[in-house]
């Protein structure tokens, strides 16, 4: 454990054009610390920085990577220094603590919160080292027999799911829809809201052996969208309520593809006393009849980020073995950092792929 | 007060087609009683069924009508015959009281709920007579100085709006726009909010001088939408919220158009932690890029009916003048009920029509 003078990174000069540099280690503030990378999950948001034309909150040359564990090397201020030496998972979103937001509860969205690969000046967890604020630093005291790498999709791909349970108020016995069940956020999702207690916790997306396998991981029941239509797959979904003698109303469908398809489906499913959940992001409008959500009293939820408080308790899931992460994650060094970004942008992966530095 | 043999009613054969007859008076059930109806208000939603292809529960020969006040004047079971005598307002929806959404506080759309009008048999408020559950009635105990008929608006145009207000969680010291501020519903919206603590209301409406007067009722700023885009208007709202120094985000938006270009600028102007609350029905359809809510961790809410439990404290506003009604209430003989829709289907009335029997 040392502290460098330099930090070795894989910038984003421009989208869709990755270099490895280096750049100076900062001078930390009051608060701050310095944390050693021990891996960065790569996300379908660096996949859109990259590809898709998703503007990023700091302009390029930036460093991409957001979902982060490391271990803290340095830090300025009591508390910070407190933390030297210890395992940390960095919040993907980091808010200031000091707004009206930040006060009402609703730190998730604070407008002057910090992103690691996006809003934290130009440091991205593509990098050997990262300066971030200390407050918010989920710190991990025993990981058991999980590798500290591995541990780094809690910032983000299983938070973000549990932020959309929490906002969505999901309980004991609730009847829950997975749009994109078998993604990166949807296998979380799924699991989280079976360890919640759901009662019903049907899996809709795409490829048939992934949804099979989501049948182990939370799944009460799979409906693949292959070859059908909107209309095919929402019908099938009320047949389905109808052989069960499940109610048509009440449904909370966390939609996580962000395709146009996905909250599409999410969409003509919802009913009655339902609510949506908008967890994956994509750029496209829908044409949608919004008095339905009147005549349904319904309501379509958009959900960012996660509280860092919330933190604790999903890592207590996860090291508990209640939301399973291991079968879900792949290592790659992190000089294979283009090719991770393509396959990712494929979308082929059945595994989150983690970059572990090797600089 | 005497028990009819038979009701006078105002039924509607087929949309667009109303004929004055009389309907025997049903054996009235455990749990039932008879209305004499005092006055019936005339809503946006019985001209809907009547000229635009809104399709009623129960299919015509119906009589419309649903904001109801009256004086019971029959019985059966203990306490239906204690309320023989008693004034009382007939909730627009009333809940079974006996279901799943019932019992998870859901009842305002409780889907074996009856609606006077729509889907209580063929029973409504354009009648002499309304046979209707008695658990759910609100009993006015001393009206003061408002008559009967005048409180017939209770049931809809100002509970409806009380139930958005209880459903997006408005509180003191919160930032409220209202489109259509000055229409049947906008007029309450923009006064609950103030009565509620609002320390912003934004009325937000085509008419000028109905604007000018939504400013004495509640309003704190009024924006006119006449001869503008709709990004005229969000823009116009962005440069008040600048001025005076109002964050951008956080808002709650109380849609009561119903319109595509309410329920736009409702959109244009939802931004971070915003809520919108649809409040108003119409069967067009919009286009919106849904993971703006994701981005904005903001909500949009549909909104139906009213909880039983709210009308005693909505009247208490009433009838203590903090929510002003007599303003915006006018009455005319039922038997001019065919004019009274025509003019409230042009959308050129200040006022709410109460009709009052006069068979």
């Amino acid at each position: 454990m040392t502290v460098p003078t330099k930090i070795d990174t894989w910038q984003m000069v421009e989208p869709g054009k990755l270099v490895e540099t280096s750049i100076d280690v900062p001078a930390l503030q009051e608060g701050e610390v310095l944390v050693e990378i021990a891996g960065c999950g790569v996300c379908h948001t660096d996949v859109g920085y990259y590809f898709d034309g998703v503007p990023t909150v700091t302009k390029p040359p930036l460093t991409l990577g957001h979902e982060i564990s490391g271990v803290v090397v340095d830090g300025v201020g009591d508390y910070a220094k407190s933390l030297i030496g210890k395992e940390v998972i960095i919040p993907a979103v980091m808010p200031c603590n000091n707004c009206d937001i930040c006060a009402s509860g609703r730190g998730n969205r604070c407008l002057k919160q910090k992103m690691p690969g996006n809003s934290l000046g130009i440091y991205g967890g593509f990098s050997s080292h990262i300066p971030v604020p200390a407050a918010d630093l989920c710190v991990v005291e025993d990981r058991k027999d999980f590798s500290l790498e591995t541990l780094s999709v809690v910032a983000d791909a299983i938070t973000s799911p549990y932020q959309a349970a929490m906002k969505a108020e999901l309980k004991e016995g609730d009847l829950v829809v997975v749009t994109g069940a078998t993604g990166g956020i949807g296998v979380y999702m799924t699991q989280i809201a079976s360890v919640l207690g759901a009662k019903q916790v049907v899996a809709i997306a795409r490829n048939k052996e992934k949804l099979q396998r989501s049948l182990d991981f939370g799944a009460t029941y799979a409906i693949s969208t292959l070859d059908k239509s909107v209309k095919d797959v929402a019908a099938e979904f009320k047949a389905y309520c109808k052989e069960n003698k499940l109610p048509s109303a009440g449904w909370k469908i966390f939609e996580c593809t962000g395709s146009k398809a996905g909250q599409e489906i999410a969409l003509a499913i919802l009913s009655f006393v339902g609510r949506m959940m908008v967890v994956g992001y994509g750029m496209q409008k829908v044409d949608y009849m919004l008095s339905k959500l009147m005549a349904f009293d319904a309501e379509i939820m958009g959900t960012w980020g996660c509280l860092p408080k919330y933190y604790p308790e999903v890592m207590k899931y996860v090291l508990d073995e209640k939301i399973k992460v291991k079968p879900f994650v792949e290592f790659r060094p992190m000089s294979q950092i283009e090719q991770a970004f393509q396959e990712s942008h494929a979308g082929k992966l059945t595994k989150r792929i983690v970059l572990t530095p090797d600089f």
